[in-house]
């Protein structure tokens, strides 16, 4: 029975997905796509629509939801759901900031919503959470989440490319987006961690309210001493929930060879899950490109084609949704031209060197103040394995110091 | 609503999954548990039968076949799919050696079957091969599918312990099996790689098909060369699929440090999956274990609770299900006393050495002479990584013999 498809977008995840569903099965071509810009060169053998509302006038079975507009993208897919239809999204920050309400609009009208590509593109984790995962405790869940600052990170570490030279080969390479800030800040994992908080842990956070600490401010200082370490810095997002409640945050972090995240590299993402039964386990895949998203995509619709939609398993209806996090310390490397700035967030102190006009200190920070850390611009910190001593540090510190002397 | 749930077997995996479900839900323990021994010690508070026929008799809507005896699996298998009955096993020699059968009568009796505690214990591969790869073209499934050797191989390159001592080790830990000859000798993982293939291709090989080589031959000059090239050596089972048709072998394989499996240690598994759209995936996680392959067992029956069946969506039921593997030879690491048995096996030729009163050599060996090499005792192969030049073999061997000299 052919189905009708209506889509919206047809940016890199939705050429991606229509380049599969032509290859795979006819009756998976979009009857109706929807996009934005007249002036926008396209394929001249596809025809393209100006007008929303022609998807729902011809009373779609799927909406496929994939383009950036957050606002557009909150009609269109509210609408959907209010008519009861099965819709695939691949909008994070959309889900990020509505999954409440679009939980609430499945449950009343009856629609599903689907978006594996929302969180780690081509790594199926929400699937995973919502079938293998459902009734086992989740005690934590780690991932690499964002493919663009990944990439910059394997070029700096892997090819000695500087920040900003690693940045333009990413944007070259199609794996930034144009304003790369929410790459690099860490707000684009804040957004993906935050949807899979719900799925992990059955609570929304919200993306504003996760310590987002990004690479940007990452220096050659920190750089230089992760190398001589022979660590690796992987911008890593982290949840866990004991019997106190959730944490979570996103830190730039050191990490050995033994971690899996240290062979996660280029435009790849990763996400470790440990849970009481099943334990340990860590999912790597392409974390951008528009045929590992766009697959993403065509995996929800074959999904949900089976019957499959998320149950909201760890979810308990009777109580709010909502949570707020935990304020735990986190063992950090901070670095900062002001030694009053270190003193206003550091805590358990270990170390505290001075190095070419730096302060470079060790010791625990508080998550709620990743954020107004990141934003002030003279301050870098990053999370440290529990086996790094302060003394094996001071002496990374001094031996790459030595080493630039050299140069 | 209540469903009454039928259990063979009481060992590792079925412990672990009363454990579970006494946990989580009632509903999910057993009504029937169904054992052989009268005389084994079992726990005093659970009611248990010795006779399979009370599971039958109790029209249950689930079947667990956790027992390791492959005829009796098989008539109780049989008898609940004849039934419709939903069934999960973890019988890896059974499914592997009746597969084609047991997708027969799911057909014809309405009936499911769901084992991903076969495959790889914990790791959701098989799910995710019915589900996120459904419609994609797999090209290549590898994996380190056995725990047991895995764990043998980690204490011998990270503890430096001798083959037979890290074999005992790993039997007093519980991950080998009481004969450990399966383990060792790639048999429990042709087993496993038998029934993956007929998730990732559709096709049916049969484990007595596969080309098998095991760890059990493993000599310490090959352990030294790894060691002396800064690389390991892990059991990989590998299947690849292209037009000419499907290539499939266990064979020990040196591994650098930038393969995902070079940090696969202990008693995890871990399987690369390589696709057309969604490209290069790897899932890790634990291989052996109470809990994590009860957990898998119980993740199966909650699947199914939710609709979930496998579609075996690659199969085409027009064609037969079976198919010959192609024949195609692997680069290897060749040791022997005798260089006429090397000279039978051994073509395109890049490397010839005599040390101590080994012969070894560098070139490629037909899959087809694995099984009879493995059974002759007297010779070892080792793939080697593409860019490992034989140069560098030979270096490694004439330092690894100076390292030995020294000692």
């Amino acid at each position: 029975m052919t189905k009708r498809i209506g889509l919206f977008g047809f940016g890199v995840v939705g050429q991606g997905y229509y380049q599969i569903a032509k290859k795979q099965k006819e009756q998976w071509i979009p009857d109706t796509i929807v996009v934005k810009n007249k002036f926008k060169r396209r394929p001249s053998d596809i025809k393209f629509s100006y007008n929303p509302q022609e998807v729902f006038d011809k009373n779609p079975d799927y909406v496929l939801e994939l383009i950036s507009n957050t606002e557009e993208a909150y009609q269109y897919v509210t609408e959907a759901l209010k008519r009861g239809i099965t819709v695939i999204s691949a909008n994070k920050k959309l889900l990020s900031a509505h999954l409440p309400e679009l939980i609430q609009l499945q449950r009343v009208f009856g629609g599903k919503l689907l978006y594996e590509a929302a969180a780690a593109a081509g790594i199926p984790v929400i699937t995973n959470l919502e079938t293998h995962f459902e009734e086992d405790n989740i005690v934590a869940l780690e991932g690499v989440l964002n493919g663009s600052s990944n990439y910059i990170l394997s070029r700096i570490f892997n090819n000695g490319l500087s920040f900003s030279d690693a940045l333009r080969l990413a944007q070259q390479k199609g794996f930034a987006e144009d304003d790369p800030k929410f790459d690099i800040n860490g707000s684009d994992v804040a957004s993906k961690l935050n949807i899979l908080c719900l799925h992990a842990f059955g609570k929304f956070i919200g993306e504003a309210h996760i310590p987002t600490f990004g690479i940007q401010h990452l220096g050659e200082e920190e750089i230089a001493l992760a190398k001589s370490l022979g660590l690796k810095i992987k911008l890593i997002a982290k949840a866990e929930k004991d019997y106190r409640g959730i944490s979570a945050f996103i830190i730039p972090t050191l990490v050995a060879e033994y971690n899996p995240f240290h062979g996660v590299e280029n435009e790849y993402n990763a996400v470790k899950i440990t849970s009481e039964h099943l334990q340990e386990q860590f999912y790597q895949g392409k974390g951008a490109g528009s045929l590992p998203t766009g697959a993403a995509v065509y995996g929800d619709l074959i999904k949900a084609k089976n019957g499959f939609g998320y149950n909201y398993s760890k979810v308990n209806f009777d109580k709010p949704l909502e949570e707020k996090l935990l304020n735990l310390g986190v063992r950090v490397l901070i670095k900062s031209k002001s030694e009053s700035q270190i003193e206003s967030v550091l805590f358990s102190p270990e170390l505290n060197q001075h190095i070419d006009g730096y302060h470079f200190a060790v010791g625990k920070v508080k998550p709620k103040n990743f954020n107004r850390l990141n934003e002030s611009g003279e301050v870098s910190i990053i999370a440290l394995p529990d086996d790094l001593s302060a003394d094996q540090i001071s002496e990374g510190l001094n031996c790459a110091q030595n080493a630039e002397e050299m140069v």
